[in-house]
């Protein structure tokens, strides 16, 4: 097992990442202060590890929450069975919540942690790649509105992550491939060496190679802890996590949550941003070439949805939370391995991105 | 005009308490950064100071948000309305949200500005007593749930409070009787020498003499600032402005929100904590008279309703913030001028206060 620390002064917590780990009860009492703890978790999950889990939770007071699955319950109306179950077992402030899932599940239970009796502590255990590498850490909770993905939603720490490689081998394919969009992500804004790795070995990750996947989940996590540390609010440099996010969200948001997997939507908007960083002169051609053609090999889309036009996309991304008084503001690439942070972009380049861009 | 300041390092605020200071557009220019204001206020307050507000914003692009009134009103529904209209108008994270109105108006203002796009800043303008003296110094927000009082919420603290003392000559008795509650409150708690002057002074209050109510205010707000700035998220001393609640909070949901004004409920809770201090062999007799005694003169109530009775009130105190691990902890009195912190109580005694006290 390895142990990666996010620091955040006294909001600092340790990321685990090895193999087996869910099954470590230790983890477990290291982290939970009372004598309650409730389990939030969504219908797959729960068939396939609620009771290892529950395993470990013997000698605390434990409820449990079995949510709907996927991005379009990710809303206020779906947390209130959070909050519902929390009160009927009158859990007070020292229970602990344990967000069990994917990306959705930890968004969620970190909002209802953050917010339930104005917070109390919660610990991720993320089951997803992408949740492995990317919303588990960081501290950015919340709930979607039809209006925009993530609108709602407060910062607030785990106390810890217990990343388990193993639950990967119950992925299917398809969310393999999303949660390798964020893993590309890395590379991109700030390790071109990272991105070299990726380029030579994804097939291995492809094919759940068990070495691959754990050098790939912790890199990604030192990265994004490294930013984290730096900019916990996101009033600077972590904005650059959201390269490809603005175009990713209006896709999500346009055609409805659950149509596309996030890591997907995200592959399609890197590849839109790709583009419009080469229009304005600071990627080549060959980059962007590099850039989709990683995205194509991870068995990514990357091409934007027919029925989303020009017009609608532009409506959707004025709502992004980098705008600033109503400017949209966009992550971009100098290069591979170098973002910019949220720079206001001339709105003819970025037509000519959204009106010509396929591949 | 008088400045306090709430210390709390990097999120430390001034509150602004004088005559006529709601139309001094110099400090709303003071704490707005970005080019967007939002408004939320309720039906009663619009028509009352709106237009007097917006007359200070005209050089920001401005919207508002009319909520309905009332306790009733405050949950995770009703604040979906100030999501829509910051999203449709396509407010940023520069954005600011000014809450206009009652304790109802701030704590559902402020927790959508700490929730919307994970934190905006907020103003709060205080139109009643109480929130000028409790609901808007401390950044506690929040609404209500079905099974209890704002139990979900954030901590989260304006950029200012502008509490104009001449507001509260359009409001009822009852709202003032509600406010001077929690003024009470903070003689009982820390402030021996506020009580013995507010004995001294109650007709004065009561008939809105302006120089007894800013003195009120001030004292108020400087007793609360004192006791957050020690202890902003409620690790400990900051419990003691609970002081009568956990009786308040079973009334007001056992009830029904809306039915006591949330002042009104404290008084017959304070009374109750009183009772039970005597029990606990704390208060003398002729404490207990006083402290009701002096609710009386405000003309607040001090009984709490016939139709709960003592099983339904412990039900109901049962999931108060302030329990640990199930264990009903109360905020009780040592002495006028000096509250307990948390202590668990025994439940024979609790249940005698429940089923005796009447005065």
């Amino acid at each position: 097992m390895n142990t990666l620390q996010v620091k955040l002064g006294n909001r600092s917590y340790p990321i685990y990442i090895g193999s087996g780990i869910l099954d470590q009860s230790v983890l477990y009492a290291r982290h939970i202060k009372g004598s309650q703890a409730l389990v939030v978790t969504s219908n797959t999950v729960a068939a396939l590890y609620l009771d290892a889990v529950l395993e470990n939770l013997r000698s605390y007071k434990v409820a449990k929450v079995i949510l709907p699955e996927g991005e379009q319950f990710k809303n206020l109306e779906i947390i209130n069975q959070i909050f519902d179950t929390l009160l009927v077992n009158k859990f007070g402030r020292s229970a602990t919540l344990i967000a069990l899932g994917g990306g959705v599940i930890g968004d969620m239970g970190g909002f209802a942690a953050a917010c339930y009796q104005r917070g109390i502590p919660f610990i991720q255990i993320p089951t997803t790649l992408l949740a492995q590498v990317d919303s588990s850490v960081g501290g950015k909770t919340g709930v979607n509105h039809p209006l925009g993905k993530n609108m709602i939603g407060a910062f607030y720490q785990p106390q810890c992550v217990i990343a388990d490689t193993d639950v990967l081998n119950t992925l299917d394919d398809r969310q393999l491939s999303a949660g390798l969009a964020e893993v590309i992500k890395y590379g991109l804004i700030r390790d071109a060496e990272f991105f070299g790795w990726l380029e030579d070995n994804m097939e291995a990750l492809l094919s759940r190679d068990k070495k691959a996947l754990a050098l790939a989940i912790e890199r990604s996590c030192i990265n994004k802890a490294e930013v984290v540390a730096e900019d916990e609010t996101e009033a600077g440099v972590r904005a650059t996590l959201n390269l490809g996010h603005t175009f990713a969200h209006a896709i999500e948001t346009g055609i409805g949550y659950g149509e596309y997997l996030h890591g997907e939507a995200v592959a399609i908007g890197t590849c839109q941003a790709a583009d419009l960083s080469r229009r304005m002169g600071w990627l080549s051609d060959s980059d962007v070439d590099k850039i989709i053609a990683l995205f194509k090999r991870a068995k990514l889309p990357i091409n934007p949805p027919d029925s989303l036009n020009p017009e609608r996309f532009l409506q959707l991304m004025s709502v992004d939370k980098k705008n600033v008084d109503g400017e949209i503001r966009l992550i971009l690439l100098k290069a591979i391995g170098l973002a910019t942070l949220p720079v206001g972009v001339d709105e003819k380049l970025l037509r000519t991105t959204l009106e010509s861009y396929r591949n």
